[in-house]
């Protein structure tokens, strides 16, 4: 069985994470959605709204698997017996920070292996902060994110 | 009448914006340069100092309106009526995120156009971070900043 | 009067040269689609089909003229008494090329300016080169080339 | 069952390749290597001898199939009944190239995904050109091909 | 003489910096490591430690002199008369910081020239702080940081 | 003894190729120039051309000496006994390519080293090729090539 762990912040997720999940999940046998628990960093939403945000938006994909993890990836991947890490790219930026990841939790775990998709078109351009400051502003954020997080975010930026 | 605005944070403007600011004014009716207030970051000059530096620094030109705004960039073109957006291009790293936010802004509001201009050779490498670094040390800032700028950096930095 | 010139081989059109035609025009008063006849290259239409496409793909929108040129752009602007230049950007690897030759063509006449705009997203991964290819093997290629030129593609890659 | 399809010139095959073939074998069920059969370029090795080169490299691997191509990958795809490719990247450049090519190949037939592996530190620098034209002046190859394609370039080049 | 000063946090030095070291003593007569004290960031090691830890590190190369120093680069280099900055280049994102680095201490002062290496393969991936937080977990970071640094590393997040 | 080793076509030198001459002989204690004999391209000027222009444009300076070679930039390094080469960056592309070349020749001879330097401001956007196109149409190249190559190019090109 072929299991993909698709690792991230998702803080919160977009229409960009959905799509990645959606297709990678044409491919593997099961797809687990490891929302990345930095303590470093305080989140727009906590851990157990983007499980839940996250669960809401891909309910009718049944490969899907929504959890979190601290600490390292390679770490995470040993615990559930997964070696298969997917990721989106959108940009040369993207590229190259996730360049320096494959080859560092390669080194990490030589069993890991990382795969990439290319982000679709319309998608290209978002990202999670850029979306949240359009909500803040009251902007109009239909085509970025799925209803269930669009709700959440203005629910966050209410006056 | 075309009108270009150009936003940015100008803290402090450079000799590149300039640069690109006299250029686009022999292209456009009016160029109204659009200082953005970000809440979320402390700026080293107030914006009330920043309007009144690229004022100094920009008297000379007719064409040229200094003005602030905070909140969505396309809810302020609308409010001013305008839809030609002007930015200057250093690098491959300006296109990225540049390349990003013109397609957000084109999504939210169709009739936004974003035109670039490549900065001038002896500007290529200006930043106003690296600008207020140097200033912070005594070195020479002369062709990096308008006269004025100098100045107020000089005073901000003075032991 | 603002003129706009937008050079290239056009050889054929896409709809992402199409894309930025429509959206300049909005901008300035007259755009002027200027072939370049590189005698260099053997190209796969003459410059004589080319304007004739191009002129049946952009026949309703009366500020465009289609025309052609050889020799250095610098000199065909000069001639028609034109000094901003418009180009799309597509890549990184187009941004290289593209500010290389902004500032060659500024080097040879400073009142020259070279405008760009970000194609659109759907068009982002159109090359003429890749549709003739995909044209040669009967692929579709309907929403990469206007009609005519797709017919014109179509008989030419005929068996 | 996955099948993944890895499409290529191989002219000839390097380290990187293998390495490229290798790791996706782990996660596939079974690999094509497709060699295209381009007939504007002129090859340095003939298709029948790039297939004999790849099977001999590949020849423990129980996973990988051989064959050749000519057209479009995406009615090769449709053909075996494939909607799998896989590449690696070595580069920004590669990067955009193969980002417009995935996107190509997906508006061609949305069924088709493009997955991507970081080729391994040690076979980032080769590339099957540069490796030729260090055979041809007796440069040493031994860390850049499979030993069966050293002997053929030793061949193919010997004075 | 040919003094070559390499500039950098180093905080903590990882096999990378140590391998442009070494290679870059191969062609300088003298090659000063100098630690950047940056007061607007906390770092993990003091500059003590850090001045501690690269000497101990590269104890066997007579021709390398570690130091520290605050400030401009171009006013340290001025101070010990030295004109040649030495920096190693990883991945396209730190060519373009390093490209605006490079004009600016130029422009400050034109007799400083700035010199690149490519870090060598193995260590493409590494940086200071990936290597910091893999260790902040227990990973395996031997071959990432000279012994000296990697006990350091494992005392400073012990539990 | 420092060597430098600067290789490259020449076909013809540009102010860029002689900037990178000038300062790189601040820093060796002799610079050969290596004009690269590449049969497979049919150049613009000869070996023998090349060669007197670069004498010609760099005989003030007494540190460089100007020679030419074919076969593996390798194997001339050790005929001469040099192992330091030197390059000149312009941009994100020439990195990539750099990059590999730099890997490969160390991979090669582990006793090769490249260093690198930034190309200055003005000579940023200069290419043998473009300014062959411009001279071909009698465009102005004085600020792109030494006086002798201007001459030698208004030669060739006129009509």
């Amino acid at each position: 069985m072929k299991i993909f762990v698709y690792p991230g912040s998702f803080d919160p997720a977009t229409k960009g994470h959905i799509d990645i999940i959606e297709r990678a999940t044409n491919i593997c046998d099961k797809l687990i959605v490891a929302i990345l628990v930095n303590n470093n960093k305080k989140p727009t939403f906590s851990v157990e709204e983007r499980e839940k945000q996250l669960k809401e938006a891909l309910k009718g994909n049944s490969k899907v698997e929504v959890t979190s993890f601290s600490g390292l990836l390679v770490d995470f991947m040993k615990e559930i017996n997964a070696t298969i890490v997917i990721r989106g790219l959108r940009a040369v930026s993207d590229f190259e920070v996730e360049f320096q990841l494959a080859l560092l939790n390669k080194n990490q775990n030589p069993d890991i292996e990382t795969l990439f998709m290319i982000t679709s078109p319309e998608y290209l351009y978002l990202s999670s902060s850029m979306i949240k400051e359009i909500a803040m502003y009251n902007g109009n954020i239909d085509s970025y994110v799925p209803k269930c997080i669009k709700e959440a975010l203005e629910k966050k930026y209410v006056k």
